[in-house]
């Protein structure tokens, strides 16, 4: 048994492993494998509208939205979002809580000016800043709704006259969200949509086109908007696998169903970093992430022999970022919670062991 | 039984098929599936490692080439290209012989300046132009080696100074080219490396950073390389199912051997649409592409019921692109002779009956 705690790309139900593995031999009763399907088939247009539309129906996506399925992951959003939003001399707006966020303020200097309304670097991202303004004249806010590196996550968006843009790709369908207070969120899919190779793009049509700059097809939303995610080639393989797991999100009652869940099993794991005298967490406790729990020992020379205890019981993909250290337990959707008490159990033995 | 002629995403080796699907369930006896493993595991490095000496070992990549497993298909080369090698103010020279290289010309003149240096868009695209110069100062020469909706192919690279860059989306891997005659080599991965999600790039070192553009991180063949092309999240089950069937190629023979049978599956097919009198090939018989076998009917009346008549019989995704009309059979790698002669037995009996 393997208990799979990986960060991304990580753990998918198993009935979508299931479904997706006998879609490569035979997809839908075709005689053809998902990999042979032409993107322009019938059969695997019918794949991309129900995907689009269970994405709309599970976050509840208002209409004068366009939801695209792209490729390139955040990171390539983090160039898109300015080049099609951040016209020649304007400011953005951007909140520096953690790694992501500091990439894509990174990129976004390539565009125009950015205005970072504060930053948590200092205490090595280990809360999520509260108190900024947001200039009202700034061409839009960039947040990074969850750290998946540091474990802390942003439970409140703050109000603003501003488009709120949000990079949300470790917590995307893991708890409800209004989408109507953004202008543009977007998330590589190998957290809790689907394989990696995919990205997520939910984008307000009357953001489109605003930069006034010229645009490569490939990297203007509106493009891809008119050509409803088939302007060229998509990756067809990624797309099929998201709805095979959307499906699942949806028996499962959905991303309100998904999100008390979510909350039981972090707080069951947080319960025992508190209670258990050898471990602790080094984030803001209002501010710890319900995806990324993050935790160190009280003793670091205890780490690797955790380390080596854990993974003999089946713990995969628990080490920390090289960046922070310790241990990371991802406990996406898919990880139901007998994993995470499994973890539990781990850490009281050892520390029955060890106390 | 089905016959897939599709243009792409295209027929892969049933094996490919059958160890892919495996490992969605089991990846290499790890317990997991191929979708949950991260990027950053050592079983996973280690198939980006043997992707990459397989791809150099079968197109005998030399020296000071560096290959690159990217996002985003051939149509963000298309930006790609000229924001990385494309100075402001410099001219590019372009072959217009397709759709393909017309939207490339599009996406080029974004950057800097074009010169078409010959185009056979007049006559519908059925030859390739050869009579043209490429001036010495051109910062590079750009061609697509095979034109997947016209169905002609390049057979003769042009001998220039100007460093070559070359879409081979529908060619690669299907017969010898000499590497260190190009400055690029890019292509989708979808006909003959493996699923669509995936974009091979393969670059010259010491064109890297020639355009003085300040690039974004992900559109920076320097970062990619810098990063063994895991700079963010790459597309990890189209690498890995790329992987099977490059060793399903090398199992083969490798690229010579698969030219020899590409040259007998399109020779014979174009023997059977010149000597079938309901059926004949629009391209100068010259430029004939291997790949994408284009025709048409004599009677045009008769393609319907042709069309059905081979759809009865399994074959699949025959019909020509919606810009030519008729008939094109996509002939990839992994379409065996078989398939071909089926077809050609089709075509025969249909014939008959319509004689």
């Amino acid at each position: 048994m393997k208990y799979n705690f990986g960060a991304g790309p990580c753990i998918l139900p198993q009935e979508v492993f299931k479904q997706a593995s006998e879609a490569v031999l035979n997809f839908n009763n075709t005689g053809l494998s998902i990999l042979e399907i032409s993107h322009r088939a019938p059969e695997f247009e019918a794949v991309v509208d129900e995907t689009l539309s269970l994405i709309k129906e599970l976050l509840n996506v208002p209409e004068g939205y366009s939801v695209l399925l792209l490729q390139g992951g955040a990171s390539l959003q983090f160039t898109m979002v300015p080049m099609n939003l951040l016209g020649e001399g304007q400011t953005a707006a951007y909140l520096d809580s953690g790694a992501w966020s500091s990439k894509a303020i990174k990129e976004a200097k390539l565009f125009g000016n950015v205005n970072v309304v504060a930053s948590s670097k200092d205490a090595n991202y280990t809360f999520v800043p509260k108190d900024f303004e947001i200039p009202a004249d700034a061409a839009y806010f960039h947040c990074t709704s969850n750290n998946t590196i540091f474990g802390t996550e942003l439970f409140n968006f703050p109000k603003t006259s501003v488009p709120i843009v949000s990079d949300m790709s470790s917590d995307i369908l893991s708890r409800e969200i209004n989408v109507a207070d953004f202008g543009i969120i977007y998330a590589g899919a190998q957290k809790n949509m689907g394989p990696a190779g995919l990205t997520l793009v939910i984008v307000k049509d009357e953001l489109m086109g605003k930069s006034g700059r010229k645009l490569p097809s490939m990297l203007d939303y509106k493009v891809h908007a008119d050509n409803k995610s088939l302007y060229n080639t998509p990756a067809v393989f990624s797309i099929y696998a998201s709805l095979l797991n959307l499906r699942w999100l949806k028996a499962k009652g959905g991303v309100a169903a998904i999100e008390k869940e979510n909350i039981e099993k972090s707080n069951a794991l947080y319960a025992e970093i508190d209670r258990n005298p050898l471990f602790k967490g080094p984030c803001n406790v209002e501010d710890r992430s319900r995806m990324n729990v993050c935790f160190v020992m009280e003793n670091p020379e205890l780490e690797k022999p955790f380390l080596k205890f854990a993974q003999e019981r089946g713990m995969v993909g628990i080490k920390g970022h090289r960046s922070v250290g310790g241990f990371r337990a991802s406990i996406y959707n898919a990880l139901p919670l007998s994993s995470v008490q499994a973890l539990i159990d781990t850490m009281k033995e050892f520390a029955e062991n060890n106390g």
